[in-house]
């Protein structure tokens, strides 16, 4: 199996599970209890804390764990939106943000909050004139992601935070498919909260955090007093010592970053001389490593999927929460993209566990199945 | 250590564990993705789903997994009454629910919902005149516990969804502390919405459900296309598996709930003989098998929690999120208990761990420690 497929999850680490284990097995206690063991469960919370702190460049207190970067958006986003001042309700989102978190504005839409997209550019990247415009007085906060999880495009953060800041009003970063991907600091990111989950770092499933730059104003939305009452619930502790873990193995990420787009470039090249119908959305402009997003001519996304499959490499057709189906993908409609080309787009994902025989083994593989249907689409096109 | 905490939390079974560990090492995929890992990881959960439902007695669409108990009555309370029709606003909670519970019902009052709360009899058992006074055509639903996690006292359900199902309203039960201490069937139960949490029964923190009967509409709060678009999110796989697993695992409960029943009987009788100042709470009415609610005259908790740390036996002063602190229970000041008395609540749970050994140990042990300081507290008395 060669898995091309990081943005949609990750395995996790050996270290992230040996990690847990003690956790499950014997430091389980809750650690809201007063008790010997109770007070060891807290101890484990705070040094994962700490750990999660010092990887990401935040205060300790800046940390709140969740069950994951969904419930972190939804954390920040209605929880800033109701902590802001009566003039203030008016909420930006990126255009291209995740589609659960697309939902999510459409949802405050229904309840009468007025809700404004941010275009992008064909390209992929952020129409800043546009976010300029959008962002205004009346604004309470700018919900935008870091990258984004198809084409892999930078979003301008410190440029959007330069109007946030202007503007006063806040800003919420889903950093999902960026944290673990390129070098990352909290203190240093302009953001006033930033979304993160543990599944796309090889740490586990189920966990994830909101950092929250102190001071800054928040309505819980899961009531209770773990978390500084900021988020209710029994902690998570063997999910939460996973995504310190997780965290803790990063290590230098720059020196990764470049390995990983190396291997991209070489695949993208690759393709692209082995099938010259290849198109690439995004390649010119700032993405992350190890995202490649490619549709072959007009050949559909299943059928590439298929051939992907006999050659046991798992990648996907756009987002995996919204693939299955033939809808087009919201990216890339955003991005003017046409429908029959849009439901061609196939995502390759590379990580951690991707590796240039990975690379050779797809290229000297994938393009003898294609190349005779791209022919084929070819000579039967009108 | 002897751990007489089991309402606080438990420990993972090795069952649960051996569960849960080739789902983190080897079928992490995420399961809305379309290759062949994906859609593997999508059979584990649908198998996952199909043991809670059997074992829950209710149909497998009726399952959305949550990240906990928390979370799972927040998504009942504002999920049902955001569906409920305009005339139906009220929202009535039984007044010992758990802390993080009624600070939902606190919020939705700062909202303007007006929710009135039912009381119980100095007993600890539901006023039930007083709940069918509540109920009327104007509520959208009433949120209870099956059992209350101090007291271990049983509400009646059948009594409430007699009196919700005549008036037409939604009935939520906060299963937390039940569900796994004694039979338990959702199709029978006469409850709309039941919640549970894995970690209370021998399963993994993190994670829990909301069973929701088929039909009754409910509106999402963490939105993504996740568990039919009622709660969005990656899934948590390995939490998920690790429920199943501790549901499955359970067994036959009459015949624990008597052997656990009978180590609590002889664990009060022994503490009553031999301490004579000793007084449990709610012991006449009908209760968890393994809840024990104590006080020692009026010796403080703290002080017994220390003697208590002393021989290694892990017990709780109240509510584990809400202890630590020096205030009174709530469920104790709901039951109209002088402050001096609650704050010498002591609460012994029991569970699968415990044997007729850690109760004879508690017995030898405990009294001769705390029987020179009640005599004391007689001595100088007023």
């Amino acid at each position: 199996m060669i898995y091309l497929d990081h943005n949609a999850t990750t395995a996790p680490a050996p270290e992230v599970i040996a990690a847990m284990l003690p956790v499950f097995s014997s430091g389980w206690a809750n650690s809201s209890s007063q008790h010997g063991p109770g007070q060891q469960a807290k101890r484990t919370l705070g040094a994962a804390r700490a750990t999660v702190a010092r990887v990401l460049g935040c205060k300790p207190v800046e940390v709140i764990f969740t069950s994951g970067a969904t419930e972190a958006n939804h954390l920040a986003v209605r929880g800033l939106l109701a902590a802001s001042a009566p003039e203030r309700q008016r909420v930006v989102f990126g255009s291209v943000e995740h589609a659960g978190h697309l939902k999510l504005a459409h949802a405050l839409r229904e309840a009468g909050t007025v809700v404004d997209l941010i275009p992008v550019h064909p390209d992929g990247t952020l129409d800043l004139a546009a976010a300029a415009a959008l962002i205004g007085p009346d604004v309470a906060l700018v919900s935008l992601m870091a990258a984004n999880n198809e084409t892999g495009v930078l979003m301008p953060l410190a440029e959007v935070a330069a109007l946030t800041q202007a503007a006063g009003v806040r800003l919420h970063v889903d950093a999902t498919q960026f944290i673990g991907k390129l070098p990352f600091v909290f203190s240093s990111c302009g953001a006033d909260a930033v979304s993160l989950s543990a599944h796309k770092i090889n740490g586990p499933k189920g966990v994830g955090a909101l950092l929250l730059r102190q001071g800054v104003p928040l309505q819980p939305q899961t009531l209770g007093s773990q978390e500084r009452a900021r988020r209710g619930g029994t902690e998570n502790l063997p999910g939460i010592v996973g995504l310190a873990a997780a965290l803790e193995r990063l290590g230098d990420l720059s020196t990764e970053a470049q390995r990983i787009a190396h291997l991209r470039d070489t695949l993208e090249a690759g393709l692209r001389q082995a099938l010259p119908d290849t198109h690439i959305w995004s390649h010119k402009v700032a993405r992350l490593p190890g995202t490649s997003y490619v549709r072959f001519g007009q050949l559909s996304a299943d059928v590439v999927l298929q051939r992907l499959d006999r050659l046991e490499v798992a990648a996907s057709s756009g987002a995996a929460c919204s693939s299955g189906g033939s809808q087009a993908s919201h990216v890339l409609t955003a991005m003017a993209v046409p429908e029959e080309q849009a439901l061609a787009a196939v995502r390759f994902s590379l990580g951690a566990s991707t590796s240039m025989d990975d690379i050779q083994t797809l290229l000297n593989t994938l393009p003898p199945l294609l190349a005779p249907l791209l022919h084929e689409e070819c000579a039967t096109a009108p």
